[in-house]
């Protein structure tokens, strides 16, 4: 009795097809060191050229939305792009270099080119008085402005002078690129994993995004599949907006999703539910994470975080919740230079691709059947699926999970709700659907 | 971002009105301090008396009930007045006397002038031997009976011999007093607000409920009002039976109610909840409750207590609950002498109105409203109610509450739906509303 | 105010009926006793005696269902007699003995009568390594087979030789055994009270059940009732779904019902609920246990463990939980020789026969009513209901009883809702009952 779903066999399969030499944790932390140099944004060449980048693994469709056109009450910005950027001090040092770190120019700033004393420049430099040691990430899409992030400690030496000040960008009409991933399944219901793609070196939030969704896009690609999946990697916020007006048609189609966030850092899996808090998807990352026997959270949904904001604007109300490791906002290392190569570890993107797949594989199964010997129990024995020595204090757990199974499977109990009320973890169950199947105990539901 | 709403705003102006040296508490104060000697009852020249001292500060409409009139299952009884009580000894001293504490008499106790021996008189006297010190408060309403009440240490005291016991009453056809007062408001929907007066020389129960009931009357007097506004000054129990039996047809206008007893002693706020436990006053006084950052407690609707018994009887079952401080018998002074002025403090009778006053601002302010822009968020930032630099760790609380706001506001939440589930104060919600109706991005809901 | 309803009287009256010298619990205690040595199983000669002793107390309704029969899934078994069985070392020694103990022989072994090694018998041996003092209990009802059970001490003790293995039994068509006890009451609406009897020597589980469901028949035999009672003493399993599948048309009459079994040890009482979870009897269980004033513990259904597992399953999914002390495989005694005389006592015996009773009149007298006088409260002093001298701290638990009971009779509350929303136990609120009915204050609701 140790047989698996036809799906959780063939993930299972790919999931061990990696590389011998290195596990998936090891080949998602490669593809998160070689985007990590590269400058994102919301737009323009470095989205793309990460995009490029996921290519190799799954073939992305790549969409152009044009600068200017009005997606819902938003307008899609012109496209930035930057060279270089830098201050010098009167000695001509760069004391402040965009190519040592891309964090340390504010993100999307409009170009200049000027000297100015400190007093002038001061408006313009971001650091954190409580983090001395690191550089903070900030930006302004949607105003313009130009500023500098540098470290407190730096900030606090600098000394009055003339400073070159040079930002050598453009913010001129283009567009906002963003990738889609669609794989048809038996039926047209579709699970939406959405990514955002638009932090520049900034390893857990979200390069970790970005590798375990390709990851597991790349992983769904061979299997037969009864849900469509819909990946997304996106700009954050004007992504998802985008991505809604434009298909607007097809939003009724998502029944489960999940934003990927903070996927690659040490801390426990985190789960924020959708907003209807009691939706197919919230109950199953809970089951998942529940059985998973680490540590883990749950937490409420708030209109606060990533582009579930936008999923669950209560014009589309989608039941998407996000599954992360530590939430945005909550780890010291949160956007800023700390959360690079070393804040990110390859046991940690293993796991979390593990439990994004089990979620998956949790939905996939997740159907209601009919006993069809709804009368008393079935006589096991006979079939060979109960011990025939009686008199023993348990049943062993698989006896249970056919037992839970034929009970509550009378049209209205799906899987999950028979696996929940069994406490027993939903494959347990799928395993004993597929012995009361074989023996023509158990159909299922219409 | 500081605004708010037109309601909380002027019952701010109409709180801060006081005579610059004294707080409403310590004019609540004084008001008590005059009530206190009077001897009232459940009818009779000290009910009103009392609410002619009311009539100094709200023009209450005075009602009188024959003695006779049948009201539901009860009959108005016949009237009550004592002019003097005493009981003398041999030696002529007057042992128990009325002009030293009104308690002294059995509330409506028949008249009696006759010698008599201590066993005969001992059946007739009340004591608390658990707390020897007090004069205990005691009524026979219903069934004619004579009676004194004394400290234990007195009634032990007493010798044999003969005493002189007199009680000049009058128990004779007249009328049950209550005092009404209705403040018309936008809609007939009413807010009743019911205290009972019929208590004697006991400050926490009910000259406290008196005093805060008439101040949180006046501040609403001047005030454009969503919510009418009834408030009742009545003889307990018969007192609201007779109010409901002499106004069935307008018995289902009122939509929330509070009956106010106990606000003037130092302990913590209690809540007890109305009979249906989960109406929209029971959710919006644990609301204000839970916000004050001070201790309170709820509880459980009970048939025992005050008026509420009757507005949330069967045959009513009104959203009627209690708020109250330290609730009925669960104080030593209770219903005893030692509930007096020392008991009852100036600052817990303007804390106790301060939550009345925010239990009306939550009722006034909980609406329904439709977000105009429900698919996704609108810009922000481009109206200037968010950060426009970005990348920070938090939103602050305003923006919180606008996007809370935006998020729930599907036509199905109410403000204080939205505010419970975001965990922020009803005001600062209301305080997010007014700015997203004034870029049009929120109408209220029909 | 001290009145009990008439069934709740006949019921106290019936159980202080027993021998004055003797309680219930000496008697429950005596018969099982009798029962104790004889050799039971699913059918055969045990079985049909053992009914045959219960049948001196309540006039049991013998039924017999030929072998072959099907019945749903299952078939009815060939019957199973024993007479003897041993076995004996090269010395001539009984070194296992059926005579000593029944539960030496695997219920429903074949015959044997042969020669064997030590390694051809050892495959037939059953012991407990974990606790190598007692005899495990053994059976093999649906799959042909022989075997001894024996402490683990003797097996470990066994040499190397040739043993002579005898088990004189016979496996052939007879027929299955059960009994059945109907009484009728005002209403079809039945109880189901069902008792496996097929466990050999073991007293928890379940002479104890024998014992307590052949009492409690006893009991209500002379009395008023308003449900109809069945009482059925079945083989374990394969005699509660041979009486659903000779029974469906009735089925559906049994409204409430509980599996008795281990209600002899001094474990505190366990109600393992329905699988509806939230059913009047799951109810009514618990609130019998929370007013017993003793530890108890309330375990959610689950489909393992006695009959229940038949009459919850979802063709049926009947209304019936269990009602044990210490539950199935939880107790070290549980299907070993140490459930014996020494494990269960007359006390604990006669605390769960008190507690089936006080079930029982729960479900009596579980009816709903309408307050005569919904608007306002009555006035319940001018009847005698109520204190005539008001300002007491508490009101008496009879007042509070009357007052909950008057509140919450609006039709839509029975009497243990109402019990259970004013913490009292429901024979306090039954009492109210029949103080408001004789006012004519209430009258039943349709």
């Amino acid at each position: 009795m140790e047989h698996r779903s036809e799906f959780s066999k063939k993930i299972g399969e790919e999931s061990s097809n990696y590389n011998q030499l290195e596990s998936a944790g090891q080949l998602m932390y490669t593809l998160i060191g070689e985007l990590y140099p590269i400058c994102r944004s919301i737009t323009g060449r470095g989205f793309r050229t990460s995009l490029a980048s996921l290519k190799h693994y799954i073939p992305l469709e790549i969409h152009e939305v044009p600068s200017g056109t009005k997606v819902f009450d938003w307008t899609v910005p012109n496209e930035w792009n930057i060279s270089d950027a830098f201050v010098k001090n009167e000695e001509g040092e760069k004391i402040i270099d965009f190519a040592r770190s891309n964090l340390h120019v504010l993100n999307y700033s409009i170009p200049i080119n000027r000297k100015m004393s400190l007093e002038e420049l001061e408006p313009h430099l971001f650091s954190l008085p409580d983090q001395p040691d690191v550089i903070p990430y900030r930006t302004s899409y949607y105003k313009e402005n130009w500023g500098f992030c540098l470290s407190h400690n730096t900030l606090a030496a600098l000394k009055d002078g003339i400073y070159e000040v040079v930002i050598d960008s453009s913010l001129s009409p283009g567009s906002l690129t963003y990738g889609e991933y669609f794989l048809a399944g038996e039926i047209e219901d579709e699970i939406l994993i959405s990514t955002h793609c638009c932090h520049p070196s900034l390893c857990n939030d979200n390069l970790s995004g970005m590798a375990v969704s390709t990851f597991l896009a790349k992983e769904l690609t061979g299997m037969k599949r009864r849900y469509s999946y819909r990946f997304l990697f996106i700009p954050g916020a004007i992504g998802s907006i985008t991505w809604l007006a434009r298909n607007e048609d097809k939003v009724h189609r998502i029944k489960h999703g999940l934003v990927v966030a903070c996927v690659g850092d040490p801390g426990p899996m985190t789960y924020k539910k959708s907003r209807r808090g009691n939706a197919e998807i919230d109950i199953a990352v809970e089951h998942v994470l529940k059985h998973s026997a680490k540590n883990y959270r749950i937490t409420e949904f708030s209109p606060y975080g990533y582009d579930e904001r936008q999923y669950c604007s209560p014009g589309f109300d989608l039941a998407v919740g996000s599954l992360t490791r530590s939430p945005h906002g909550t780890f010291p290392e949160y956007h800023t230079s700390a959360d690079n190569l070393g804040f990110v570890i390859a046991e940690a993107l293993e796991d979390s691709l593990a439990k994004y797949r089990l979620v998956i594989e949790t939905l996939e199964c997740n159907k209601r059947y009919i006993n069809l010997n709804p009368k008393c129990e079935p006589q096991l024995g006979k079939r060979g699926l109960y011990t025939s020595v009686g008199g023993q204090k348990q049943s062993p757990e698989n006896e249970l999970a056919i037992l839970w199974t034929l009970n509550l499977s009378d049209g209205s109990h799906s899987l999950l709700d028979i696996a929940e009320r069994a406490s027993l973890p939903i494959l347990t169950i799928s395993n004993a659907v597929l012995h009361l199947e074989r023996h023509g105990l158990l159909r299922i539901a219409e």
